[in-house]
């Protein structure tokens, strides 16, 4: 899988990217491994070299999100479009359901009348034949296309709006692709060791428990340094996982304790 | 500019990136633009990939954060090296370097003696012919290389080692290079108002001020909804800024006001 993520506030560092890691987080919990993030900028050009480079890579999911909106600068639909050669046309069913949110605007006293300007037609512009996902807080839908075996998600930007979609639209199709193999992790802190020393004990029990992963993370400032060791694994279970877990953190501590 | 992060931690969605944030920041308010940032694990083959892209691309600017301490998942000096086509080899102004911490180490009493392990020789494996960057709080040194015109500079993934080196030996390049525009921003807040009604205002302004860019960000929850309207603008002071800023600022504002 792939991430992109659309927004000049991302590359001028107005806005922490939140979305990236909620995304990365959810899809490694549903079992499917991320490879690669990558973040342009409102640009229909860049986004068109950005969607067409990932799907090159052939990866099975390319979740995009940002740039749905109804500004000059959400340009996520153009470049799609243009990465896909496909052309961009006003969606009848995209229209409904944008014209229903203003509908419900309405009703809730939040507006007057219903206009449908070019700005809330621009949120039902998208590339022709693309499938819909409600957004069930927000206005723009979310969108699915099925590219040569990949599933390109592309989603709003507004954390709500992604993660509302995500949940009701995306998950239902990771859990059925990713099969049985489930993602479980755990932490283990240690003091009064150097990462460096700690290098040959890690080396040594991932090559024992070839199934569990483990990274070093130096944590705290310089006067109360200590380390975290972030073991995870893949296993059909939580129980399965826990016994790899134990394992290797038991047989790394051993380790730290021989050589202090 | 591009920023290339290393660690799978961030593609796991353990770690949230607040790296590629802060350089993010420092370079636009420096004057750099940037154009695009990718994230990929601790694998050297997705490494090696991802800087002959960027570097493809031809930026001024490529800085790297992330794989160089002692660890099997540092992997970004061998990944640099492939991509160049460069030879991996125990450098000795980066082995003095990294002996010099031990030295401290050892005069405060942190280790009982200086071993030079495999792990921390690792630290002063460097592509060939890398030029060194001084870590002012940990061990490993940053690497800056210039390839057709393109710096690339290789951080540790340690935000306060990445941020020193940063400050220390990246920020007077980047004031070299960038010029006598520097980067200037303001935002306003507006509710009551939809973002689809804002966007026509968005564009006439813009228009009006071509030295302006305005983006507007959806906040809060659904029955406290507000704008942000984040105004941008490049100058070669605060105050040419501030005249730009202001004006903009004001239009919008009256717009909305004309509009309600």
């Amino acid at each position: 899988m792939e991430i992109i993520c659309v927004g000049n506030e991302l590359l001028i560092g107005k806005t922490l990217n939140t979305n990236e890691n909620w995304l990365a987080k959810r899809a490694t919990s549903l079992g499917i491994s991320l490879k690669r993030i990558s973040t342009v900028g409102d640009n229909v050009h860049e986004i068109k070299k950005v969607v067409r480079e990932a799907l090159n890579r052939k990866p099975r999911f390319v979740i995009m999100t940002g740039g749905l909106g109804p500004t000059h600068d959400d340009k996520t639909s153009a470049g799609v479009a243009e990465a896909l050669n496909r052309k961009l046309v006003v969606d009848d069913r995209a229209l409904s359901m944008v014209k229903a949110k203003y509908e419900a605007h309405l009703r809730a006293g939040r507006i007057e009348m219903i206009e449908l300007t070019p700005a809330r037609v621009k949120m039902a512009t998208i590339p022709e034949e693309a499938m819909l996902m409600p957004n069930p807080v927000g206005t723009a839908p979310g969108l699915r296309l099925e590219i040569d075996g990949c599933l390109l998600i592309v989603l709003p930007g507004v954390p709500s709006e992604m993660k509302a979609i995500f949940e009701a639209s995306v998950t239902p199709l990771m859990t059925e692709i990713s099969g049985v193999l489930k993602f479980f992790e755990k932490s283990i802190y240690v003091s009064g060791v150097m990462e460096s020393a700690l290098a040959p004990l890690i080396d040594r029990v991932m090559q024992d428990n070839p199934n569990v992963y483990i990274k070093s993370h130096p944590k705290g400032e310089e006067k109360k340094l200590y380390i975290e060791l972030h073991l995870s694994t893949k296993a059909p279970n939580s129980k399965i996982a826990e016994g790899h877990l134990k394992k290797a953190g038991s047989q790394i501590l051993n380790l730290i304790k021989e050589d202090a």
